[in-house]
């Protein structure tokens, strides 16, 4: 069916859901590529907060469809030197800024495939100087959609601006992590993983960088929290009382905090930044 | 024309709009039915709070397509032993947990039909411990959008979890509710309800339990809450100057408080369950 | 292509996020012209707000395709005597309360075409006393979308409700306007404008009424808040170091005052209504 083929683009800003940007950039993609399915992450990342926008990304981009145009605007260099870039990502394409929002998607099929937008192949105008969502990315996107390769879009960018990696320190004895993320829940996401259940047992798989692998029996492993909180991994929410705190793997392969029926942010205190140990070996 | 038979997904959840949540299911249904509209009703349901789910089900559904998939995903048991489920209601169909979301549009037909969603049908993989939106309930949807019927999903349900209805009490005097809900704009929506306007009288054909309609002159009625206010049953925001409170049928058919040009909640320290009688034989 | 005709319908209400109100619209909307594209500009108005409705419809019309209904639902006076309308506008259609909201844009062919929608052609139902988007607006914008002329919704309205335009006092020595607007990353836009950069200068074309444009050197610019603050007109942002004001051209024209990774409202005790004189001749 020629409805399986529309092409799809994500929007993932921190544009707020308070002022019509996001609307417009909705609106530009209506004018030029109008046969383009829009989905909005969300537009409330916090302000300027890159790494958020990076693990937003890398926690959703699998379940779009293959060659979702990703429109990244997360953006505090807007209005200065950086660069507006294009590049190929694992699930389709990536158009923002060149801070390192896709790094934790990149491989090195990115960086070979990146380009710098060249404005003047979209637009005969002068682009604002701090709605580039608006004037050069959505533009871009749009483009992308209707089939024109990265190359179309500017020359080759080879070095891209990379984040550091989330923390993931691994011993003989577990895997150190920090919390990355808050949800709207309270439940907090932590860098240790990817984890998998395989039987009675747990897979590690460094998700962050390169490394081998480790397995460890379920019923080992504890999530330390500082020295406060010595959490067993749990399988279920039934496990624990309501009230009461739970470590488990959560909805995309990372260790979370959760409290059953209540805020994990609020009971235990957890913010980004606080590390997290799961210890596997006891 | 083919448009018009588009199938309708609508989502009501409690995921906020914070995280990437609600675009990930997104994602899911453009992937698994690619082809269908999907509609958000909110994503802003108090967490956990599904009698605030089953209130706003109850108030929009009709005013969706026929044949709209409501997928509900207010869940505070996930990963705990409730039951995926997917029911008939009179305007389409219900995805979500067995936890009495649907409570509020039931009939016979509802649980005739229910069927408990058996997991494997929809995927191979193991559904995570707290996004069954994703994994369970938006595959589910899409099942159903591409127009399998509810038994392609599951075994029969039979009983299904059931809210208590929403409080009113019938006397010669009038009716007792209480308010369930306040809106944005500060308004009190109550459980007395429903109202008609009908020439010169107002009907009220209770709408929670089966019961009889009354029927009464509406100049006669007067909405009473506890012992400080008694408000006559306004016809337009006119009848009352500006910063004064009125009483009114609401958009649903519900008694309805507000303050012209102000906010009820805080005028009158409205809140949910605070009882509101309406007076129909003084 | 067929799609590129798709009628185009943007929402643009201060019903918030919370209440499922816009959902229901959306419902409306695909039940009674199902082929329209659905744009959501923002449902965050402050509540009432009818000046800031306009200058967002202001903002952001030009961007939305050719033919574009704008469905405006910020209406205080939902429930008195004002009139519903529908009329044309620069770049489409408007449909609303007559209350001012689409002043901003507002040119003799508006009020020549503009109608009053008479109720009875849309529905034989009585519509609520509080929810006309969903009774009124959107069924005539549905109507609308279908390929219906304005007059097919209700008879000549003649006079609008006008708003007073945004203060911009042209003097030899500057324009003095003030701000009207603070967006999510606390930038203040003002009513200053339209600036547009010719080569060395600045064009200023007044925007909210008849008046000769005026240009200057860019360089002469310079943007005064009371006594306090006075700012250079910058070019981009990394003219001021991080944590410092500045005043720019912003992405629709006006004069805005922002802080370099901060925010303006905060560190400048900005608020709409403050005014702010842009001085070209120093």
């Amino acid at each position: 069916m020629a409805e399986k083929r529309l092409p799809t683009i994500a929007l993932l800003t921190d544009f707020g859901t308070r002022d019509a940007y996001a609307g417009i950039v909705r609106g530009v993609l209506a004018n030029r590529a109008p046969e383009a399915r829009v989905i909005d992450l969300t537009h409330e990342i916090p302000a300027g907060d890159v790494r958020a926008a990076a693990l937003h990304l890398w926690q959703s981009h699998a379940y779009l469809p293959a060659g979702t145009i990703f429109l990244l605007v997360v953006d505090p260099g807007v209005g200065t030197a950086r660069r507006p870039i294009a590049v190929r990502l694992p699930n389709g394409y990536g158009v923002g800024p060149d801070n390192g929002v896709f790094s934790y998607l990149m491989t090195p099929d990115t960086t070979r495939h990146a380009v710098v937008i060249d404005v003047s192949r979209l637009t005969t105008e002068l682009p604002s100087l701090t709605f580039h969502g608006r004037d050069i990315f959505a533009p871009a996107a749009a483009r992308l959609a209707q089939g024109a390769p990265l190359s179309d879009l500017g020359p080759p960018a080879r070095e891209l601006v990379t984040l550091p990696a989330p923390r993931l320190d691994m011993t003989a004895r577990g895997a150190t992590g920090e919390v990355l993320w808050i949800d709207s829940f309270g439940n907090a996401l932590t860098s240790v993983g990817k984890l998998r259940v395989s039987g009675p047992k747990v897979e590690l798989q460094p998700c962050w960088h390169l490394g081998s692998p480790v397995s460890f029996r379920t019923s080992a492993a504890v999530a330390e929290i500082g020295a406060r909180h010595r959490l067993p991994l749990s399988g279920t929410y039934a496990e624990v009382p309501a009230g009461e705190p739970l470590a488990y793997i959560g909805s995309s392969g990372l260790l979370e905090i959760a409290v059953h029926g209540g805020r994990a942010d609020e009971v235990l205190g957890l913010a980004p930044g606080i590390p997290v140990t799961l210890v596997f070996e006891g």
